[in-house]
């Protein structure tokens, strides 16, 4: 299966819906993303459709906004 | 593992969100629930902290609000 890939900017909310998606999904299905620490990333988010994070896009790339951590344009600043 | 629950409302958003997470989690694990057709259920939902559908509900008991289809308010009524 393709992977899913995991958007997260390490708020607290992340960090608690990053533990909740590795335990359903699996460790080996999901990329995890810190768009805190890799800022280039932010930009394939964006394309991806994320509009806040944490989010998961799915391997036929839709994308689930889990909770409410930050917008993405408060992770830019 | 304990089923995950997954509480919606047959909204497009939820329906989209609902085929999502079960291919990510697989069927088995997973319960689904339609509060619009179970309304008896919108109080078990409330108690498990959920605010708005669709929502996941974890075995551990975290809710994972998934992107945002209605509030439970809206559900109600």
């Amino acid at each position: 299966m393709k992977k899913s890939i995991f958007y997260h900017a390490g708020c607290p909310v992340c960090v608690s819906a990053e533990h909740d998606i590795v335990t359903l999904v699996g460790a080996d299905n999901v990329d995890i993303i810190h768009l805190g620490e890799n800022s280039e990333s932010i930009a394939e988010a964006e394309k991806a459709g994320v509009k806040s994070v944490p989010a998961l896009v799915t391997p036929n790339g839709n994308v689930l906004h889990i909770n409410f951590g930050a917008s993405l344009e408060e992770v830019k600043s």
